[in-house]
């Protein structure tokens, strides 16, 4: 198959990646804020003898144009997150408070990596190959911002849309699955109005307090009731808060809720219970106003259609060795990668790459302490083995296009 | 004063209401069906020489017409409880279930003294006495019944109404008070309705179990939070009752409310909060119908206007010794007696009788056991103390009008 | 395969099969009291040449003893429903509000076709065949019973058991499923204990209707932050009862639950959290008395252990057509069938046959309302097709025990 | 009467008054931080050839010892408010964001006042006055801090103190009443502790937000089920607080309460009740640790006794004009001065003075707005009249030592 051939060289380019994947680390990026990211991406580019486009500011666009065939479009996110590193790795991070505790370090290395392959190799695959750097993963701002700025006009129209992201499983092994993968994730700003009055004067009052815990228990109901019992269904009150003194009654109370969904009717379901729960609160409490509704930080669902994930299962099965590949169950966790296809209108897959060293990993496994030792996503002690989790990205990468773009 | 020789002869008839009060208390009848009693208590009128007249079913009305000057109204209950009687006494209910748990057979026989004491002492008052004999009083059905029943245009206008009940206070004490004595009481069915469904498929219900729940939680701050600080409410859902079986979602739910309030005013926020609290949650349940409401056994507030308080107060004042008459403390109890007195548009006093031996009341005072030694009103035990109460109860009917009819 | 041979007679006996069904139809019993039923069914094994248990009160087991091999045991259930039959069928039942409302004619008379077949085609398998008629499965009290009897001393020793159900699928379809089938369900009931008062004197009480509705509530939060979201749980308050007047608040509260779950962790997560919230609330309330916790109507968890899951969905796939044997969705009803393997310690199978008349089926599928127009299980209109029904869980309990028996 | 005489070279001095009014109005200073205030009054009192003590930090006495005879304490609090006045006075506050909107700057120019008048007329009574300035009420520092600095021992003992404060009523009107006249009040912070997760996997935390509103509705109970109805009570939790984003489970909740009572049983009742909610619904949470309980800004009961209120009562009404002395009803506000005389032992009398321009609170009474228009204490619009309330209030404490100080 023509990525065998294609990845022949990768051994002659890892120690560059892996450079690279450590200057990123040490200098993360928050949100947005990718400024000197976005130029050395640019930067190794053009080293490459490549073009690139800056679209949603940060935004890094490459495009391959290598002759007739498909266009598959790949995408790493490239922002950090507001983490204090505390991982002691000699190439921590070197800005304070900000941390690539997420792994987007690695995401836009491999595809880099993924790239150069595709490009000192035109004779391996025959398509066009459009490598996207998006920011702003994080705060789900990023593909929504590149939207904006016209990226479905500003670049080919792809069959195919690819991404991945690396997770506490052994490195070395890839996950995919049919169907969700990432839940859709919406953010919710509640604030309900009552009446302030001194602490003891309660008759004069509508006690924003009682009418808050009273929203807060019957959301409960929305899960426990509305939802077909074994439906993935989260509904989180993260925040709420009303009031500064003991005595003194508030005038209102601000809910922020996190919604979690693997389906658009179930979280069409539970917004309308959310809306209905909320407005019946505030009528039986005679609140004065309206309750207010803002959502924020949505999150779409990633789902991956059948076709595109087997297609892409297969080549990475053809590829990797037996155990490499195996079948991933959807995490709670939410991404804004799809909305780049939704916009186009196209299929995409979407796997997990394992980034735990494998010793670590086998002996969680068998001491049971898998969620308690390994360091997740988001932790200050977040650090993926770097062998051999950035060549089995790079590799997937190119696995995975040129199961569209065969020659 | 007048009372005072009327009431010289007080002994010679002693005897004659004992034996009464012990045959009503050996035949008690339930409300609205005392029929047996109301024909004896025309017998004994008509022993008197005296004409009844039948109002209400089972009420009795004698009226003494005695020349110029004011009418009084003086009103008894005569129904029993469905309880069964555990007093051990010689003279204990005769029927099964059924006793006189609350003492309306001293009141009526302390009526019909009083009655007998005015009839044959007509040289020491003037004006008209209305002797009202009422059924009903514990389902707060008599009063109403008798009204329906054209009491207002068959008796002649009184210018006071005056009742009295005992209580668990020492034998030989008369309460009174001015203001709210007894409070005002409702009851409410609410039923609202839900989705019926299999245990197991609680997404296809409107679940009313947590409906009549968060109802029950939320009907807590109308006392906690919307009544005045120290106003007196009470909101009490007395039963709650939804389903019967354990993987069957019932359709709808059943509370039992009973309100006790000094104050219209309170009583109608009271009434409002409520329905809007149940309007309000069946709204955040989703309820497919509307929740509905039915009030029943509603009585009336009972309070004492001042001026026709202070008279009666003087007049008993006047005639027992110091230390008999006490200022009462309103009691959360409810009685229909006011509706007679609010149908004519007149004031009325109502007061209380001490009914408790004196050496033991005060050995319970003493013990700090009065609320729990002492059997209260509506207890299979309640037996209050014949001698002295029948003959105060007598006598403070006799001086109470008198305080009116003046000759 | 053997069974293909065996069913070549089939034919010839349907008939009779067809009237059994009817006669059984005709001839409802209830739980416990199956005794006409079990007499008939001993009656038709007689008329086989086959000798009969009674084990359980009215259980019915007859043995095939037929040379070396695996021993099987096939188990239909044989009681009725408390429900009024209303399909209008002319064999409908004639025994007021009882009705096989389940389908359990259905698999009794399947069970004797298949003894039948099996009986008088020995020389076509090897081994022996346990038939059990099973009483009292829709109060989970039959397998227990017949357990209590000495059900695994009385018999052989099986390799494996065998049941199905039939469901409102196309008739003509068999659906299986590895893993769990069916939910284990549980009946809970909890009672709490307050303090009982009047009505109007709630600070002399512990009020259970308060207590009742906060545990109601925080029930709630086990499915909804206490189960991994996406995880199969149910816990419904069926019915929740405490008072019968406004004006008395009761000293007690009634909750009955139904609990339902696929993972024997899961459930016991979830009684964990019930004991400790309902110990809670009480704590909270100041409850004089402890709670009691009162489990009835269980029912276990119905999963298929793969390997003989396989074996058997392999036997259905060579013998029926293509298209008949379909995949199976878990249900959230419950059974006791497995308490007998269990009791063994040996896999088993359970299966579904559909019995809704094609066109029937198709047109509602073709609607949308499967679930609003086709009569459920112990709906009053349930109405198995009895054709092909009847031939097709006939033939399925045939080709199943020869995937075991083969000669 | 003594004070009559004592009172008539008032007008000689009101001037003086009132400029101190105007410049401690000017010059306002929040509790503790009371240092220019103080030496004002140092100097006043230096003016006067008195000497005085500092105690409690800004907390200043003077002692009057004037031949035998009773003690009286007489005591005017002197801090401000982190109000910004927003009154438009010529002599408005000058300190930005502080004011005088509780009337501290009348009290103890009141007392300044009395003070000269005493002191210039030592004939006119006999006895020790002890004028007593308390820095510190708002908070319910200042009385604490002049006992821990030792005032008992630092000051003759007295038989009776006194105060006063001045209330949106007619002003030139006095108020007093028997029994409680202002509520306790006790602020409680209270921290229960769930265990953080991310807002999509509430299944690993346990969910402090549930916590707390469980802990808020059934803190609803104890006014509406657990106090005497009627009883005064109040439970308010005036701030709620977890979390601060969506979808992150935090760890822990804060609720601060404040408390009000009449009765120190009720209190101790509200008290203990509060304690087993929490707990019970940590306990129901599986909380992973004790909540935690944090008493602060205590405030005592004020309530006179019977003698000294009669003695202080009569006193006024002899010298008042008839209509001027009313009968207050009990405040729900909370005050600390009853530390000072429950610290030595003795009686005490709080009265209250009104200080709303007659012709705009007859007006306000008249069209029943007297809350919505009159501007309450606290608020950045409250404006005593300075006239007559200051002379009303030198009055007072006159004429109420003087019921003591006959000569």
């Amino acid at each position: 198959m023509a990525a065998d051939g294609l990845l022949d060289t990768i051994d002659r380019q890892l120690d560059w990646q892996r450079d690279l994947y450590r200057h990123f680390h040490q200098h993360p990026e928050l949100s947005l804020n990718e400024h000197r990211t976005a130029e050395r991406i640019e930067a190794e580019l053009g080293g490459l003898g490549l073009e690139s486009l800056r679209i949603g500011g940060t935004g890094v666009v490459t495009v391959l144009d290598n002759g007739p065939g498909p266009t598959v479009l790949a995408r790493a996110d490239i922002d950090a997150l507001p983490v204090t590193e505390d991982t002691g790795l000699d190439y921590a991070s070197t800005v304070d408070g900000v941390m690539h505790a997420c792994g987007h370090d690695m995401h836009l290395v491999a595809l880099l990596g993924a790239v150069r392959l595709l490009s000192e190799h035109r004779e391996a695959w025959s398509g066009t190959y459009v490598a996207l750097f998006q920011p702003a993963e994080e705060n789900a701002a990023g593909a929504q911002a590149m939207l904006d700025d016209g990226l479905t006009a500003r670049v080919p129209r792809p069959d195919v849309a690819l991404a991945q992201h690396v997770m506490p499983a052994e490195a070395g092994t890839i996950g995919t699955a049919p169907g969700p993968v990432l839940s859709a994730g919406d953010s919710l700003r509640i604030t309900v109005h009552g009446r302030g009055a001194h602490g003891s004067m309660p008759h004069t009052s509508v006690d924003p307090v009682v009418l808050a815990a009273s929203i807060v228990l019957r959301l409960q109901t929305i899960v426990s009731r509305e939802i077909q019992p074994g439906q993935f269904a989260v509904v989180t009150v993260g925040a709420s808060n009303a009031g500064t003194k003991s005595n003194i009654i508030p005038d209102r109370a601000e809910l922020l809720l996190n919604l979690r969904t693997y389906d658009p009717a179930v979280r069409a379901q539970v917004i309308a219970a959310i809306e209905r729960i909320v407005r019946g609160e505030c009528a039986a409490a005679g609140a004065p106003r309206e309750p207010e509704f803002e959502y924020y930080d949505q999150f779409p669902l990633t789902s991956n259609v059948a076709g595109a994930h087997q297609t892409v299962t297969e080549a990475f099965t053809d590829h990797f060795a037996s155990g490499q590949v195996f079948e991933a169950v959807p995490a709670t966790a939410s991404e804004d990668f799809s909305r780049i296809p939704d916009a186009f209108g196209i299929p995409y897959v979407y796997w997990f790459v394992g980034s735990v060293a494998p010793e670590t990993f086998r002996a969680a496994v068998e001491a049971g302490t898998v969620s308690s030792v390994i360091p997740a996503n988001h932790s200050p002690f977040f650090a993926p083995a770097l062998d051999p989790t950035l060549e089995i990205a790079t590799r997937a990468h190119v696995v995975a296009a040129c199961a569209y773009l065969r020659p």
